[in-house]
């Protein structure tokens, strides 16, 4: 047990540590370790081909077509059976997936160093405020139109000024937002605002030389979800430098695709601990029933991972009218992820808590001892693709069950031992 | 009775029916009433020349030194005196002052329109971030400086951004900015924001011709407090709006100068209701004690005569931080400003209260009944001049005391009664 409170306050230190700083935008191919010209990566703990359904399914399809892996629907099923398209799990490949995830290799994506530990993590690009998105399981030709719009003109002017402003520190914009009703999950419009203030000197710069690039990008950071991304990235970096400490019974990632919930270990390597998916409490657009509501994969719960999003619901009220809930219930929700986390962080802190740092840390003991679930905020995409509403999630017990269970053995096994664990 | 009620219903329609745009920057000589090239405007119910002291007095001479008024102190207290410079209230210029609140003819003003009733209403600039500033009682060769680049630079670029953009419309930044830990008088950082992404296109536009123009515009938009003096305009015009009706018992300006606190009220005229200043509750900055603060006059308080600032404090639970105080005392007396109050704003609301509108309307014989007094987050002032901290000031019962007497009285006289109503 002393090995275990030693590995958990190592892993509690590089969470609370990770300087996590915005220092390009690639195409994924040139960045993303792995990457190859055939790799689709999609959100979740993986499934067979033939386990992807609905719109995980259509937007695995839609990445294949865009990339011109394929050239119909039949073709690319037929190349994800035989392999000539690999499917493969983002958080394998230093990225966090957004709803279904979908990474090709020409798409541009977020660059994020951390300066505390020197790993890298990726995230692509906010597709932009229209409800039709490939991450939400639509590929049409609007949808193929902004995904080139990403490519082309996005996408290289984004790099251009983040490498002209020499990086873009992102704890600083983080820490921030969090005084500003972001909770940096379902809401980043404070965020997204101070991530565009320093950006602007180097976009005055590019607006010298190249004007409509500079215009363009504008537009695009006028959306409010453009941070969300970035804090993706940002997220997925902390946590990766929290994983892979022996012993360590934290949680390192939290992620869904179509049909399973899945948290990764610290200490426990690479394995999935994996339950169906749970229902989602959600707050629908106007004209959509709970019938609508269709699951498929995401895994911007990296953010809540890390102690944001849901763990950090207090910062961010404005949300009822997004997702729902009340204040009484938000504050509850909020105060009760400090039961299930082994620490405060030392920066990230919620005015209305009195400043009280954000719960970090999610112990698969607490959580089993207490009852209480992490709480995740999510969007909610609907069965004809498209996002429908916002909501709240909560991971599965059977998760931690199983996570605890692998604890308990002497030593970590290379090959998973129960239907609740399975490797990538 | 009867009489009073629909009096006080008509000031409230008005005051949450006004729609401040931001429409022009302009010298004060060319847009504001009554402006004459010796005229100084300052904060507060006015006061003979003498009664001027400390920062107050010294803000006042500074701004006859900085105009070209007079050659030194000696000059402008002559010139003061025999009414060669002619002293005047902010608030009977459609003005409002920050702090001491000088305004001088060729200082650059936020032209701000009411759409719903046509009426204007004008506020000087934030004079930027050094705690050094003329409108904290300091005129030397850096607040010189920095008054001529107001004048000089950021007025005119600020002017022609505006007038490209068309226009900016305030209420949406307004509405928007109190679901981003805003409560516009003490935090403007989200409004600020706002505020800049509205003019960003033109600001591009503007780079693509006098870049070194755009630029210092940009370095000027980057601090937080700029909003705070487009939102005293808002208010302002907003406020005037619903001055001069007959009968009504609503308060339509709360100000003080370095001596007294005073309140107008609706149905009386240009009638200031006065007491003595009351002791602020600060959070100074390390190094000062109560012994340094020091009044020196203040206007922004309009903007809690409208239902912003600390009648909205639990939309910026990050105050505490600035001024002290807990969540808690800052949910406590926001709730109870509703007691003393008419009506909650239709579009002005606060997401911790589960969105329940801001309280609008301060009524006089509620807050004698309540026997609750109007909150307000201010500024803190030092001896020495400049910014010493933050805290919350309540407005003297005896303003509201010697208001209802008047309006008890059968009709409004044209002469005040007592000692505590003097009018400009």
């Amino acid at each position: 047990m002393t090995d275990r409170t030693a590995a958990n306050a190592e892993v509690i230190a590089r969470l609370c540590a990770a300087d996590p700083v915005l220092v390009d935008v690639r195409p994924a191919g040139e960045v993303v370790p792995g990457m190859t010209r055939n790799t689709i990566l999609t959100s979740g703990p993986p499934l067979p081909w033939g386990e992807y359904v609905g719109g995980q399914r259509a937007a695995i399809i839609g990445g294949a077509l865009f990339e011109g892996l394929a050239i119909d629907q039949i073709d690319a099923d037929r190349k994800m059976r035989d392999g000539h398209i690999r499917l493969a799990p983002c958080h394998d490949h230093g990225c966090v997936g957004s709803l279904a995830g979908i990474y090709t290799t020409s798409m541009p994506v977020l660059v994020v160093e951390n300066r505390a530990a020197g790993n890298r993590g990726f995230c692509n690009l906010f597709e932009g405020p229209s409800p039709a998105r490939l991450n939400y399981g639509v590929y049409n030709d609007e949808v193929r139109r902004s995904l080139v719009h990403l490519q082309d003109v996005i996408g290289p002017a984004l790099g251009e000024v983040v490498r002209t402003a020499g990086g873009i520190p992102l704890r600083p914009i983080m820490r921030r937002a969090l005084h500003m009703g972001d909770e940096l999950h379902s809401r980043n419009a404070a965020a997204t605002l101070l991530f565009g203030r320093e950006l602007f000197p180097a976009l005055l710069a590019l607006a010298t030389n190249r004007p409509e690039s500079a215009r363009q990008l504008l537009t695009y950071l006028g959306s409010d979800y453009v941070f969300l991304r970035v804090a993706m990235a940002a997220s997925k970096v902390t946590a990766d430098a929290g994983h892979g400490i022996d012993g360590s019974s934290v949680v390192t990632a939290m992620a869904f695709s179509c049909r399973e919930f899945g948290i990764r270990i610290s200490g426990l390597g690479e394995t999935w601990f994996r339950a169906p998916m749970p229902r989602v409490e959600a707050k629908l657009f106007p004209g959509f029933t709970a019938e609508d509501v269709e699951c498929m994969g995401g895994e911007s719960i990296i953010n809540e991972t890390v102690g944001l999003g849901g763990f950090a619901q207090t910062a961010a009220f404005a949300l009822q009218e997004y997702q729902g809930g009340s204040p009484d219930e938000m504050v509850a929700m909020n105060r009760a992820m400090y039961q299930i986390t082994l620490a405060e962080h030392p920066e990230f802190k919620i005015p209305y808590l009195g400043f009280r740092g954000v719960p970090v840390g999610i112990e698969v003991h607490r959580v089993l001892d207490a009852g209480i679930l992490p709480v995740m905020d999510i969007g909610v995409a609907g069965r004809k693709g498209g996002q429908i509403g916002a909501g709240v999630l909560r991971a599965p017990m059977e998760c931690f069950r199983a996570a605890a269970a692998a604890l308990e053995r002497p030593s970590r096994s290379p090959a998973p031992h129960t239907a609740a664990e399975r490797g990538t």
